[in-house]
């Protein structure tokens, strides 16, 4: 066995409480090198006494390199000592906090500790969120509702996108096109900025307790989240904390008195005046950008402004919880406060980080509930789309994310193929359905939350901003009518098997250089197989089943038979099928 | 090189801001295999612009397995992204949040993010507590200054300890011998619990907003503080949070009134009433002791009274920091509330965990400052104790501990190589002065503070508790005065030498199956060469050096000269020699 590559470290992803009762112990070893794990455990109290006890671990994830192996354990004193003990082959080695051995260690010291679940540390992102479907709406560019609150210079519903102009959607737009989603199924709403702010994105705001006035007033968004709550949809808005907007009075304030002004400190300031030099601000910005000052969130008056305004949109109005613009480049100790703050308003409140890379330092229950998923995103994309990624390299990385976290982060991330800031799923697939419909269906049978860009459902196209942030078609004969049915099929199918939602993952079938992969998904005795292909020639799929095993084709193309202990799928070209097994 | 070797995961002690403006990063590869290690990092928004910067790794610590790299960078706009490149031979590798690759990535979405480097989140222990040395003081046993507050039935001064029996001990007589605490060198006293408690111990608190009546009052403990301060002495005390006693007013209530008692939320109860049923209390206490009832701290009532606790002595009494007992069992929540307000209280307070495994979990900036250092404490007395460890393997020991936590933590750790817990080291040395010389002499050249407990200094010796809280010995015909002046000697050399404090620490020779061993502490151009010999037989180690390198010897016994580039040290059975390079 490669002792190099057999990791533990307590904590974080490895040993988490998944509920009140269970931690969660993991191990990494080399791929395919181990034959068996043994979690050896007890109370560290009462070792001698009782004994210790022992759990078989299993392989839940692999990527290119390792293995994850995990086990469940309930602890009866809710204290946990435990170690390791790895088998291949004649080789037997023992893994503690100390290293390996040769041989059994007679010290319980040296093992490693979960030394107590305590409730307050259990990380629990709210339940319904893995039951969750999200459509994200840009509000600009939903739909029109009230023309008469429109801005200046509002150009005609449909007409280009361009940086900077305005088409009117609005909040009263949505309401009058609730409908639309309740038909397509989805059952949660994330919004793009809507407080008052100069630009169409709404990401420079000006005032954090108002509904942008072109866009409605707080009493409008209070009506649509109950007109939501009553289809039983949720609404999450976008928090943008980690900077205001130019035009954000208390900035406006710093930039004309300077040091002198009372909000001096609420901004990351390294040189007064304000202004820009070489193309530096001399403040602390998002990016280099000099309308998006940097707020300092550990100032106490920026702390308590912003936490006022988490709580406000939250117990006043309503909503059920908030995306975290740039949530990776704020403060730890602001997010763990506003935890406290969003949890108190309402306990079942969603708190999505914006964070593109490695997320683990937000995702041990002190922070967020989950971040979007970027690295899976780009993963769908390579593989379903743009065929830079081969099957079991989209795999490998599913495996490797689903080692990379708990097990409740994972179940409450937010799955997107395409946002405000991307090019649409249908013009990265240049305009092949098969290949959005085939990243879309891998989409919906992973675990975590899938999101639908609003338009991605009727066949919007658009490139990179501002060309993703089209008008919403509304004339129906202009919306690909086939296209919405396979999303409310999909959307449907999911709300319906919670096996899709949060069930155990298996990968199948995946071979270095194939573009084919099989999947299965399996919860309360429900078990999906998924098969894809990538490529663009037909495809078989064979997959080890038991003998006689029933299937049936719930959505997709694709052939499958039992063949003695194999179940051959064959697809089409860029195709996918999800077969439900058994009747 | 081995793939499954390589590790780095952003944060915790992988890449940490190390003071607010530089960030450590670490890489982990297969020891010996890696040739150069080279980080490559730059801004995200600006990487394509000014192009990326790079930093050479230099190896900072190794253990049996691995070779740790570390790189300290300013970045100029505090975001980073970085990845690493790797050589060895003709082979080169980059290494990014994606994993391996055998080209340089372009894209630099894929690399790694240390997103911002915010004030708030950076982990800054105290700057005293690592020039501090410290000495223990189990109050019961140290001195008695006034027998009008002896308990009932005190026994003699010197008399056997038993678990239950009094001998009187108190603050006065702690006040009363300041000045062999001076005399010894020392400046910081941690105290064993203070507070009003039956036992004499005083683990098993009844008031904690009270001194015990038998050790004086609140005011004479402010006398202490303000005596000590005086002395350039500071003043640790015990919190015992995660249990109260079993006479704790709270407990007592729920006793008689089970779940109808106000304070029944107060405690973790399984089942009411109170008892214990086949020797295990239907109510979770400190391992299954009925006597210390572990404590809810996720109650808000016992929260805000713990808290109001950990502030009061610090702001009203002077005390300069908290030990944690049993820190690991508490919940992080509510360390995290601990922190927020000991510092508030005094921003150099020091927060000690009594932890004795791997504390990563609580050394993120955000609860603990510091832990006692058990695997440290183990390691030494396998060493220099009881020789079941070789140097190699002591090293290897040390390697991973400075690898396994941020540069700060390993600075401020808690070293100590006997408590009120265990065997004194005189008689885990078997009487044999030479043993106890070796490891304290290791002790106070490692970075991180040293204790010393109550009377080793002359050489008190006993057994496992009770036998190590024997009363201190003050018939000055008693002491032994050599052991004083060793320990006197070995503290003012390390008070006046940052070298030997903070400085780099440098492996310069050990092998395996050797009981000699060697290192270097630099610092501040002053550079130190620590050789030891755990063996029963004379030993040289020859260490490469710069051609015609002064020396001198500062401590212990050992001779040493230079011949060409080696410097050889000959040490006898069992010893230690310090030296220092250059006049």
């Amino acid at each position: 066995m490669l002792r190099e590559a057999i990791y533990h470290r307590p904590k974080n992803n490895w040993s988490y409480a998944y509920d009140r009762e269970t931690v969660h112990v993991r191990l990494r070893t080399k791929r395919d090198d181990v034959a068996q794990v043994t979690l050896i455990y007890g109370d560290k109290y009462n070792w001698h006494v009782v004994g210790s006890q022992s759990s078989e671990m299993k392989v839940f994830a692999k990527d290119n390199l390792f293995d994850y192996w995990q086990a469940a354990v309930k602890p009866t004193f809710r204290r946990l000592k435990y170690g390791f003990k790895l088998q291949s082959g004649k080789e037997t080695l023992w893994m503690n906090e100390q290293g390996i051995h040769e041989k059994e260690p007679e010290n319980i010291y040296i093992y490693y500790e979960y030394p107590f679940l305590n409730p307050a540390d259990v990380f629990e992102p709210p339940a319904w969120v893995k039951d969750a479907i999200f459509y994200q709406i840009f509000p600009e560019r939903f739909a029109k509702g009230d023309p008469a609150i429109d801005p200046e210079n509002v150009e005609t519903w449909g007409g280009k996108p361009t940086p900077s102009n305005f088409f009117g959607g609005d909040l009263q737009g949505v309401i009058d096109h609730l409908d639309h989603l309740e038909k397509l199924g989805i059952n949660a709403i994330y919004f793009n900025p809507l407080f008052e702010a100069p630009t169409n994105h709404k990401y420079d705001t000006i005032d954090y307790l108002k509904v942008d006035p072109h866009f409605g007033t707080n009493e409008k968004l209070k009506e649509l989240v109950k007109e939501c709550h009553s289809r039983g949809i949720k609404v999450l808005l976008d928090a943008v904390f980690n900077h205001s907007g130019g035009r954000f009075p208390p900035f406006l304030d710093v930039k004309e008195k300077g040091a002198n002004s009372r909000y001096a400190d609420w901004f990351h300031v390294r040189e007064f005046p304000l202004e820009v030099r070489d193309g530096v601000p001399t403040y602390d910005a998002f990016a280099f950008e000099p309308h998006m000052p940097k707020l300092n969130t550990e100032n106490g008056e920026v702390k308590e402004h912003l936490l006022e305004v988490a709580r406000y949109w939250i117990e006043e109005i309503g909503v059920d919880g908030w995306r975290l613009d740039v949530a990776n480049e704020v403060d730890h100790q602001f997010w763990r406060q506003f935890r406290d703050v969003v949890k108190k308003a309402n306990p079942d409140a969603y708190i999505l980080g914006e964070i593109w890379h490695d997320s683990q330092p937000w995702l041990g229950g002190d922070q967020f509930d989950a971040v979007m998923n970027y690295p899976l995103t780009e993963a769908m994309l390579d593989y379903a789309v743009r065929g830079t990624r081969d099957g079991r390299q989209f795999a490998d990385l599913v495996g490797y994310l689903n080692a990379a976290y708990p097990q409740q982060a994972t179940e409450a991330s937010f799955n997107l193929l395409g946002s405000h800031d991307t090019p649409r799923l249908l013009t990265l697939s240049k305009g092949d359905k098969r290949r959005m419909k085939l990243a879309t269906a891998i989409q919906f049978t992973l675990s975590g939350t899938p999101c639908i860009y609003y338009g991605d459902e009727v066949g919007l196209t658009g490139e990179q901003d501002p060309g993703c942030r089209k008008c919403m078609e509304w004339d129906e004969t202009k919306q690909d009518q086939e296209l919405f049915r396979f999303f409310a099929e999909l959307v449907k199918l999911r709300k319906d098997h919670r096996a899709l939602r949060d069930g155990s993952f298996e990968v199948l079938q995946s071979e270095e250089g194939s573009k084919s992969l099989a999947y299965a998904r399996e919860a309360d005795g429900e078990k999906f197989i998924i098969a894809l292909n990538a490529s663009k020639r037909k495809a078989t799929v064979a997959i080890p089943v038991e003998k006689d095993t029933d299937f049936q084709v719930v959505l997709g193309e694709g052939e499958a038979k039992v063949k003695g202990r194999k179940l051959q799928v064959s697809l089409p070209p860029i195709s996918y099928v999800i077969l439900k097994v058994g009747r």
